[in-house]
Order: C-alpha cells, then sequence, then structure tokens
C-alpha cells in the first residue's frame, strides 16, 4: 500500500509483503523465546552478511537496541559522547540512562549531527581526568545520522581510530543503516566492523519490518551478557521465532537494501525539486527544508502531511515503499511555491 | 494448527487466525508509537471488559508488564512480597529489581503458589520498621498461580483488603488471567479492581496472541507514568498498532475467553486421567503430575513433549488450540501407565 | 591555625576548635545511628535557624546532601535542570545520576552560574512535551554559585515562583550557603523556604566542620524518604551523634555565619586587590582573577597556592579562619603584579 | 569511658583516645579529599599488615564498604549469595541493590550464620542456567558472622576454593573482622588473600574508632573503579585525612588488635556465667542467650541495657573498652538468674 501523501516517518509505514508472509511462515510450533530454529540462524545469517562472526540479539525497538548495547560498552558511572540532537539523547525518554544504570550522555555540537575525531578530542578535551568527573567509556554515531547524512567508511574509520586509541567503545545507531548503505555503496563490513565499530544497531522497522531490530556485536564474547540484559529488560518474547522471521525475511535476496534504495531514491526527487530549500544534503531518505508557514499551509492544503522542525522549516521522510510515482506529485506541489 | 504431542507450554504456541487477520487489517499507514487509532481504542474496550474506567498500556512481553507494574507501586527503596515460587522470582531475570530500580522481591512460602492474608502478616511481622529494613510497599499475586490454582474473588479480595490496611499496592500477574476467570466464571471485575487489585499484567501471548500483553490500571491516573516508563523501557513499539490489533481482535466477541475455556477443557481431560498422580488442582491450563522417569520415558517413547519439574514430576500445558481429540492420546497414555 | 599562603579551597581548611570541642564532649556511650540525643535536638535547632518547622537529615558529604535532595524531588525519568556548569553536573561523579535511578541533568547558560526564571523557561521551551523526551521534574541552583555569586531572596523566589507554575521542585546546593546569607545580610529563611526552596544542602564542612552537612526539608513530609534514601545509600553513620554535634556547635551563637562573614571579608581584601582582574563580582569567599601563566608563576614563587581556572584564568578562595593579617601578604603580591 | 551495664551494641561505644588524638593531629591543611598524606599513605600500610600489595579504599560505613565492595564483584543482573540473616540482607535497607544497579541477595541457611561449599553448591543447583534465572556472580560471608561465630582459614579457604571454581567473587564483611582474627590467633592473610578472599570490609568504627572502615581490595586493579563508585555514592569526604588518621592510628601499633582481644575476653567471661543459655559459640564479641522475658525483666532492673532477640533470647554485645572489672557485674547476674 502506497502512502503518496503522507511523509511523516518511515516508522509508520505498512509492512512488506514478503514480512507479512514470513509471519505466516513462522506461525507453527516451535519452541519458546529464542530457543527456535529461525532465532537460532540468526548468528549464521548476519554473520554472512558482515562477513565475519558476529552475534546477533534480535529486539524489537530500536530504542531498546540502542540501550542495551551502550550497556555493554559503558558503565553506570562513566559518560558516553554522542552529538546534541542524537536520538539517544533526545528522543529516546532516559533508555541509556535506564540500561546503563546511571551512565550520562554528553552531547557535542557538530554539523549534520555527525561527530569528527576533532569534535570529541575537544570534549575530552574538557573534562579533568579525576574522580569528580565522569570520564567517557563510549561513543555512540548514527548512521545515517539524524539530519540524513551517511558517515562514510573512512569517516566511520577515523572515529573508530579515534576511539580505540582513547580506549571508548564505538556503537553505531542505525535505525536507517540501510539507507546509509546503500547511499554509500559500500558493504556493511566496510563502514561496521572494519572501521571500528563495536556494537551496531541495525534496524529494520522503518525499513519494512513490523517490529524487529537486529543488535550485531562484532565481538560475540559479547553476546552472553547481552542476551542476559534483554531478558532483564523485559525484550525476550515468547515467540520470538516472529521477530527472528522478519529479520531473516529482510536479510534474504537483499530485500533490506532495496528498500532502503527505493525510499532512498525517492528521497531524491524531492530533494532535487526542493533545490535551494535544502538545509542538509539528502544522503538517505530525510529531507529538511526551509518552508514558512504559508508554505507549509499550502502544502497541507495539498493533502500532504509531514513535520514542522522549528520555525521555518520542515521534516519529510519517504518509506520504502514510495515509489518514484507516487513522490511525484510532492515534487512538483515544492517546485510550484 | 493443532499440536497434540506438544505440552511444553502455552508460550510456544501458534498464533490464531483472528490475531493474524488483525495485523493484515492493521498494515496500513498510520500513526507511529501509540498515537493511532487501534492504540487509542484501548482504553475503552478494556473499560467495557472491566466495568468501570481503567486505563490500558500495551507492551509486548509479561515481564515487561510486570516490572513495569511493580515500578509503579513499589519505590526502589520498598521491598515486594510475592511466592517464593513466582515468575517474576524465578524467572524474569532481576526485571523487577531493573525497573524498580533495586526493590526487593521478599518471598513467601504457600501451598499451590498462592498466598493468604495469615502469610503476608507473619512475613511483616518478622520486618522491623526501621530504616535498616526494607519495608514491605506492595504485593504481587499471581492469577492462575504458577501451579495452576485459580484465586476466587473473595480470596482476592482478602488479600486486598489486607493490601489496603497496610498501604500496600496490589499487582496481578495474569499471563493466564483468561484461564483463571474461565474457571471462575466470575466476571473480570469481580476478580480485580472489586477486589482491591491495583495493576493487572493481562497476558494474551499464551492464549493466541503473538506478542502482546495489556497492563491494565484500575487507577487511570497511573497511565501517564507507566507509558513515560514504558518509552524509556524501549517498550514503545514504533508500529504499535499492531499490537493493539491484536488485544482488540481477541477482546472482541470473548476470544481470550473462548481460547482459555479450550485450553482449560483440555487440561481437564488429561486431569482426569491422571488422577492420583495430579500434585495440585487442575483449575487452569498447567498440569503438575507425579512421574517416574521410566513413566515420562514412556511417554516421551510414545511421541509426547513436556517439562521435567524436579525429580519424579512433570508439568503439562494445554494450549488455546487443544481440541479435546487432540488430548485424548495423551490422557489415554497417562491412563494406561 | 592559619595557612596564609593556601587558597586552594576552603574544603581543605582545617577543623574550628569549637567543632573538635564538641566532638570531644560527644565521645560517650549513647545509641547508635541518628537515635542519640543530639541527632534527635537537630530538627528542632534548625526549625528556630529558619523560624518554622522542617526535618534536617544530617549526612558528611555535600554530593550526598545533593543527590538526596534530588532523589526526593525528582523520578528516574526525570530532568533536572542546572547551570552547565553546577557542581553537581561537573564535580560529583554522577551521584545525581545514582541516587535518582537515572535522571537527567540539563544544563543550562547562565552569566556567573546563575539561572533565571527566563533561562529555564527558553531551556524547558525546546522540550516536547511527549513521552519521547525527557520531561523537566526538578531544578537545583547554587547559593553561593560556583562563581561565588549570592542569589538574593527576590532572586530565588522569582526562580521559586517559576517552579511551582511548572510543578517543578527546587532544590538549593548550599555547600557555601553561610557565606551567601553573610554577603546578603538576610535571614535564612527569606532567601529559601520562603523563595519557594523545597530542600537545601546546607554545607559546614567547608564552613570549619570536619564532615558534617545538613540537608534541610522544608516539607518536612519528605524527611520519612529522606532518612530510608540515606540507609540505603551507606551514609547513616553508627555513632551519628558525631556529625550532629558539630551542626549543633555551628549552629550556636551564630558561629556559621561568624566563619562565614570572615572568609568573605579576607576575599574582599584580596578583590579590592585583584581590581580589573576580577571575572565576576565576589560576593562570597572565592575570587576568579585573569592571571598570565608568568603571573601566576611569580605568585606561586612568593609561596602562593591556588587553583589554575583554564586559560589565563586562576581561582582563590579564602576559609573561615583566614584573618584580615593573612590575606594581606596575597593582596600586596597582588597588586604589585 | 566505660559503660558496664551496657550491652547494645559496639556500634554505640566511645571513641578511643589514640583515635581522638590522631584527629587533632590531623587538624592541619592539607589536600582535600584523598590526596593528602595520610589517605596516601594507606595502601602501604595495609599492604604491610596484610603482606602482600593490596589497595585500601576508605569509607566511613560499613554498609558503603560492603555495598562498594559488591558493585565490584556482581553486575547488575547478577546474584549474590549470602546468609539469610546477613547483614547485608537483613539491615542495609536495600544498599546492596542500589549500589549494584539491582542484583539479587540470594539467602542461604546455615548454622551461627555460616555457610560452606556444600551449602553454596546445594543453593546454586536450584537454579536452572538460563537467561531467565538470575545467576550467582559472589559470594559475601561475615567474619565474625552475625551470631559471633569465627570462620576458621580452612573453612574460608575451602569457601575460597569453591568460588574460584563456579567464577564467583569472595567479599568477607569483616564488620568484626578484628574480633574474629584475635579469636583465631591467625594472622590476617591467612583468613582473606590465601584464603581466596577478593575484598573485605574491615571495620573500625565498632572496635574504638569514630567513623572509619577500610575497604581491602586485594586486587589493586578494582581500586580505580572502587574510588570511582565512592565518589559517585558520596562518600568520598572533602577532609578525608581525618578517615585516613584513624585507620592509621589504629593499624599502628596493633591497636586493633588489641581492642579486639579485649571485647573478646569480656565476651567471654559473660559466656562462661551464662553457660547452658548460650545458643551459640563464643568466638567474639557477641552473645547470644536463652532468656525469659522474666529474666530479662530482672538484668534491666539491675540496670543492664540489651536487646531483645525474639522471643526468649537476648543479644549481648561487648566492646573494645569493656576491661574484665567492667563485665563482671552482668556475669555475676547471670549467673543468679
Amino acid at each position: 500500500m502506497r502512502s503518496p501523501m503522507r511523509f511523516f516517518s518511515d516508522n509508520a509505514a505498512t509492512v512488506c509483503p514478503q514480512v507479512m508472509d514470513a509471519l505466516a511462515r513462522a506461525n507453527r510450533v516451535d519452541t519458546a523465546y529464542d530457543g527456535d530454529a529461525l532465532s537460532q540462524s540468526l548468528d549464521r545469517a548476519f554473520s554472512e552478511l558482515f562477513a565475519r562472526e558476529v552475534a546477533v540479539v534480535w529486539t524489537s525497538t530500536g530504542t531498546s537496541a540502542n540501550a542495551l548495547a551502550l550497556a555493554l560498552l559503558c558503565p553506570p558511572f562513566g559518560a558516553i559522547l554522542c552529538h546534541d540532537e542524537a536520538h539517544v539523547m533526545m528522543d529516546e525518554c532516559g533508555a541509556v540512562e535506564f540500561y546503563t544504570g546511571g551512565a550520562r550522555l554528553m552531547g557535542c555540537v557538530g554539523e549534520g549531527a555527525k561527530l569528527t575525531p576533532d569534535i570529541l578530542a575537544a570534549r575530552i578535551a574538557a573534562i579533568r581526568p579525576d574522580v569528580h568527573r565522569m570520564q567517557p567509556r563510549a561513543v555512540t554515531i548514527a548512521n545515517a545520522t539524524e539530519y540524513g547524512l551517511a558517515y562514510a567508511p573512512a569517516e566511520v574509520a577515523a572515529i573508530g581510530a579515534f576511539c580505540k586509541e582513547r580506549g571508548l567503545g564505538l556503537h553505531m545507531d542505525g535505525a536507517r543503516f540501510a539507507n546509509a548503505v546503500a547511499f554509500l555503496g559500500c558493504s556493511p563490513a566496510d563502514v561496521t566492523w572494519r572501521a571500528g565499530v563495536d556494537a551496531l544497531s541495525f534496524g529494520f522497522t522503518k525499513n519494512g519490518a513490523m517490529n524487529a531490530e537486529a543488535l550485531v556485536l562484532f565481538d560475540p564474547a559479547l553476546a552472553d551478557e547481552a542476551r542476559i540484559r534483554r531478558k532483564r529488560a523485559g525484550h525476550l518474547l515468547s515467540k520470538g521465532r516472529f521477530i527472528a522471521a522478519q529479520l531473516l525475511a529482510m536479510i534474504e535476496d537483499g530485500l533490506w537494501l532495496a528498500h532502503a534504495s527505493a525510499a532512498n531514491d525517492a528521497a531524491r526527487i524531492i530533494a532535487a525539486a526542493a533545490g535551494d530549500r535544502l538545509m542538509h544534503e539528502v544522503e538517505a531518505n530525510e529531507l529538511f527544508i526551509r518552508l514558512t508557514a504559508a508554505e507549509a499551509a499550502r502544502l497541507r492544503a495539498g493533502g500532504f502531511d509531514f513535520y514542522d522542525w522549528g520555525e521555518g522549516a520542515a521534516r519529510l521522510v519517504t518509506s520504502w515503499n514510495h515509489a518514484v510515482s507516487d513522490v511525484e506529485p510532492l515534487a512538483a506541489a515544492l517546485a510550484s511555491l
């Protein structure tokens, strides 16, 4: 089902038929929790995708994936460096503080919600290294970022090298990881573990799944603790096979990448129409555009829905199922403003 | 799909067709999180079922429902009285400690995993009322209990009155609430808020849903905090409509009760065959029977699966989709041991 | 014992003779914890000082007093507004996160480490009021501030009114409360509960005690929870009478105020010599002055000790036992730079 | 000052003159927190006492020492095996749950509050090793125990070997460690690290100090985290030299051992008079005796004070400053009952 007029969020999009079919196929009696055959095959499936041994812990929300990952990488008394506008900082209601047992998110300023080794180094330099100050223990970056930019493998690798040098864990919030990979044209490995990422929240829900995310641990030794923490957080679903089935359906035949490419393509068409209105490059499926209140009202009068993004700006998000023809009306409306 | 030979757990059973259909119907674009029309209608639907205003917070696991409820009812420095073998104590990996921020579960002994005001009073009497000891602030009981017994309305009401007198919150773990109500033949209201229950974890997953539980708050004033805590715990799914849809499908036309009745009926047939082997009355869909290792081996050789339950005992659980004919082979096999 | 050359911190100063005498007098057998006669008399003594009924919980560090207070005023999922350079943010290693169970400190910018209703209102306006964002539940201000400025009663009252309007608790970190009151010439009541403060960390250690702070609760209904949380945090000392004795010795005959006045006087003498070098008004016993590295080296060569405060700046702190004659050498040295 | 009639608790006893003198000597300007010369010398002083390199973290309560130690040895999702009547379980208001971030204390039954490898093995055997159950990660024992019994080096070594085999950390609550060592006549090393203890809460407050305990870490690699956690818990006192001074005064010349021996001697005299009334061997400075309500009343009428210990029993505790002549009146009164 297409939704040509709605650009609120990929979060609210429909579920793709392949996932619906996979749910139907998974509807058989099996072992509970993650003892079923589908869950048990995830490590292997993702290890292939990432071209190395990984451990995968399924969960049903990005927030839990992020918070679990950071609890693995940062002790309760440590700090986690992130962007000031990171999702973990702004939109997860303190899940990181909850899961870590009181660690602190320390925000950094950076163009397009991106961090660099220099930004991180400057932030750390301001922290006197004694017991009175909370000391950083981990870094989290989002790829794509909250402003729809992609970190290229070299950019991640620079941060990865910095983290290794400083003894910091590195987490990637990949709620739109597929969109970033689709844009970059790299392998999933290049922009993650080969670049120093320890744990990835690999999002599928925004990309056509119903409620399935993969916490990918590039150090499989972290898996046991991750599975304990997932259970303790109430995220070990009884019928976990229905989550695993979604992930497998989307990994198979590259569906995850095809979906993300489609959403990116749709965004690019709108971006071309938006021209100078663009506040950030469009590298994934999010657009941030300058739009006066009057212009926003005109678009809405035309039936288009989207979020205001502060004074004089709007956010539009395309979805896995936006065909080119679906977004042309919006592109035309934007061009004619 | 029937599973005549498997009696491990209703946790692993299939999802009923009505729920699968509801998921298909819910597969349309809508508002994310719990802003969709289905989620928004839950309060009303459950208020009807419980014959009073209630607030309902959906979640996808019983563990999260229980832990959220107890975090609402007990401060981090309080204690929660429960049965020694309560699911929250034995099988949730410290979720209650996590969600409450360090409250303590205090176990009590009681036949059939049941508590009474006398048991609670004796436990409390042993706690010197000063700041050195953790003081009870809440009680949690399971209905049906972990041994498949049902608390009748009068039994709950006695506990409810005790809790009110002592200033304790009262939570009911209703992972098999439907089975208890089906056995008792009472209204859901009679055995909950009318009996002094403050919050109910109303389970649907074991009863035919995919991954949907309802935290029912009989004091709607608790709803805001519950929703914040759910988000913070990473349990606010993006496409929440797919959880709400399951709950609504099972509430409608009394499907929840019909399913539970069927599972109870199947259990009763096996119980009749088990005779003196029964370790507890069979009031829901769980059977605990005396079974030597040799007898267990013979049943398994016959193709039946179930859990050992310590030395010389076994647990068998029937499911919503066990027809009478499905369990007759097991009944016959038991009778012929 | 004077320390004419050391201006590192009042934190490191000696203990006054009256407190040492009080410790000797308290060295008798008595009830343990806070059951002793001295501890039991604190509520009354501080109620007199504050001209209303208050409850006082002694503790031995300012960090624990602050963290206990904020845990009383803010739930684990709430946010606490403070200044970016607040001691709770910068120098307490996440104690607030620990004690609250994961609440978040949200920093605000403000001249001289001071907040105003406008600053607070702007910070809150940026927070979308939904479950995804952490919502403020409390405000904490320091009086005197981290830059040695005093909030006048009217300034606190403006913040207090704002907090009441927004449903926020208000805590005052009074590590140098005595210095602020000595500067303001007001009654302790005027700048606390009459101005809307709910809880005050009233510092005595920097002001001549050994290890004694008073958490003053203007709502005595908070006392029970405060005492439980103190015990749970391991801050209920067995021989609590030795903490209570210090507080009583310093309250009696206004010693707390006399000490603070002396420290303030000493600071003013240095301030007069510092002239244009002052980065902030000197309203308590801290001085922040512009000082090149060469100038700092010259002072140190002259035997004076103090902290550098970033590039080209230094912090100097006077203590309760700095007589005017003690600080004249430093004043002269500064003037002659 | 002697207290011949008071046998409530060593917790409430006076402070010895050597400690009072040490406080007076420490009353000079020095570096704040634990940067002072006294604090800095603790590692060396205790390393000598324990005949190996140790790291020592001072704190002012036994509860904080215990909770810090267990937070070092057990993750938030782990369990800690202890005796059902352990102080950490019964009298610390959930400090362990607080400091660990939600770990669970699992009580074991054992005569005289003592544990053995068999008891521990049986407790663990009941825990299914999967993510649903909290898995033990540490053991804590008290020496002397809550019933005044001492674990001999061989007994601790048996537990230590068990813990090593099972991958469990081992903590010793030594609130009355000096009394145990005085009874055993062994070296402090024999009953701690040589027997497999990882961390010791070494109590001084009950033994003549004012408010000073040493958390002794036999693996100095734990020290950094311990110091961070101490600060975060608000236990890093500004004028820490006054805590360090107490510890040093009591270590010097074996004062700690002399005090404990005196208390033990006094207890033995009373024990001899109590005869068959004794409920446990008297190996430290605590006596648990059978005493009817009428007998207790007669003793109290004679001026003696002590705690009732449930129905028909009483607890009496001697202190470091009980001379033989001080306790003879009680011994006589007991004998004449």
